[in-house]
């Protein structure tokens, strides 16, 4: 079993570093302003698969997080300094699993950690934060994983993520090996761009949008020209698959994605990572996504309008 | 002088009615729902212009209104009822005054009143119902006046124009010749497409909009679009005339949109009229334009999720 220290024990780093500890995995906790909360109660889960409460070391000095073996980025990609904590654990030689939302997060970590092994995690989940240390588990749970490559190409199941996909099955929470981490990127925007946007512009739900005409032409418009941005990376992104998408919306409870939940407490949205990182994919291999842009245009503008900033 | 009816008595129909009357013209009006406050009390304006109680006649009938020279539609487009009412005066010998928003507003009413005379008339004014025959005259007031050709041509300076223009002038509102009608229709969507549907979409005022940069990025996409949509009918629209758009709504007087207040009342907004019919007539030049049509499509969406419904 593999020793990990989690990065961010918020709604996603909370969930997995409660499981993985109660498969046996040891787990250290790195954290800023929840580290007496948790270093005092410890970490508190409610979850289907079992509620856990987990004592575990907590350190807000990454340089004194012991030998680990996997370090995983769990914070928003709106906290640089998370990601500065966890390169600082992988550049002692731990391999970095980021487990984030967007493009290009991989090759961010990788760019402060040279040398690392770096593997990129997509979560499906539905997971949240209650207070410091508290964590509530919804629903889902599975993390698909690949590994980077700077040049782009699919790594194949490299060791690695064998090891940490064979450690979240024995958590529980489910893990899926991604042979091409650029490929399973750009399928999980088909998601997050038109899903997680457009749930903030029209302040809908989800099953609102896929009930209604005009959002579901515009949910297909927008997911069509993430395909032709996954097609300028050399991946292809069947029509089949963006049906899928919205059909499988359409089964799905109402659920609100992390950019609202995130746009509702006045904290920061991740428009660089989920929008901006493949429009300029896109844009320096020669396409513009109009649709897209527009959307990333207007999210900016109601960030900049936030008044209510809870870190 | 020349003799009015005005069909619709809200906020525009109710200034140009009472300041036509000020000065000296004959004016009836069309009402519905406000034809017996309006019969009761007559029609009271304030205005700065000076303020204005008009006891006019009043028609729930357009059949019942004697002869006039011009009938003006001053209804918002989502009235179709109001149109009709209009064109059987129109039928009967008068000139049309269409004083809507958006594209294609003459030629629909054109099209109940074959042989009439159509004039286009593009208001800049901040003037507001505040009850049955009460309306508020805030700002401004100047109408842009030109005639229809089915054929989409410039019909220049007409006789029917120039009366219309004389009259305006002598009401102390202002009037002012659009040789050409499409381009005058296309310049004023310049303003219209971006400004009315983002104050909705994102809740923001106009000065909001235009003090935040990627706003005003988006702004400036969209007039891009009106003008490459202009372009597709013949019609020039230079980059400095956008740019002056921006600046000059920089330097107005904080302003929400038509479409503001419709949403913001729960009535339906004039989306066909300012985003559809636009989109079409680009479409059918072969033209998509891919901004305003996720503008439009989120408005659609917000439309359809109306719950109050005020006619």
């Amino acid at each position: 079993l593999t020793r990990y220290a989690v990065v961010g024990v918020g709604g996603v780093g909370g969930l997995y570093a409660a499981r993985l500890h109660a498969a046996g995995c040891e787990v250290h906790l790195v954290a800023r302003a929840d580290a007496a909360a948790l270093a005092a109660d410890g970490l508190h889960l409610t979850s289907p698969l079992g509620d856990v409460h987990a004592r575990l070391p907590v350190h807000t000095d990454p340089a004194a997080v012991p030998p680990v073996d996997v370090v995983v980025l769990a914070a928003k990609t709106t906290s640089p300094s998370a990601r500065t904590a966890a390169a600082a654990v992988a550049r002692r030689g731990a391999a970095a699993l980021v487990l984030q939302n967007g493009l290009g997060v991989e090759a961010a970590l990788a760019a402060e950690a040279p040398g690392a092994i770096v593997l990129g995690g997509m979560a499906f989940v539905c997971s949240q934060r209650q207070g410091p240390g508290r964590v509530a588990h919804l629903d889902f749970g599975r993390v698909t994983v690949g590994e980077h490559r700077a040049d782009g190409t699919a790594a194949g199941v490299t060791d690695a993520v064998a090891a940490v996909v064979a450690d979240l099955d024995a958590a529980g929470v489910g893990g899926a090996p991604a042979p091409d981490l650029v490929q399973g990127r750009w399928e999980k925007l088909v998601w997050n761009i038109p899903f997680n946007g457009l749930s903030v512009v029209l302040r809908a739900r989800t099953d609102e949008l896929v009930a209604d005409p005009a959002a579901v032409a515009l949910v297909r418009t927008l997911m069509d020209e993430v395909a032709a941005g996954a097609a300028t990376q050399g991946r292809t992104i069947p029509a089949a698959f963006l049906d899928r998408m919205v059909t499988t919306t359409a089964g799905m409870t109402p659920y609100a994605p992390s950019m609202r939940l995130d746009f509702d407490a006045g904290r920061e949205m991740e428009v660089d990572a989920i929008y901006g990182a493949p429009l300029a994919a896109a844009h320096a291999a020669g396409l513009d996504l109009p649709a897209t842009a527009v959307l990333a245009a207007q999210l900016r503008y109601l960030d900049s309008r936030r008044t209510v900033s809870v870190p």
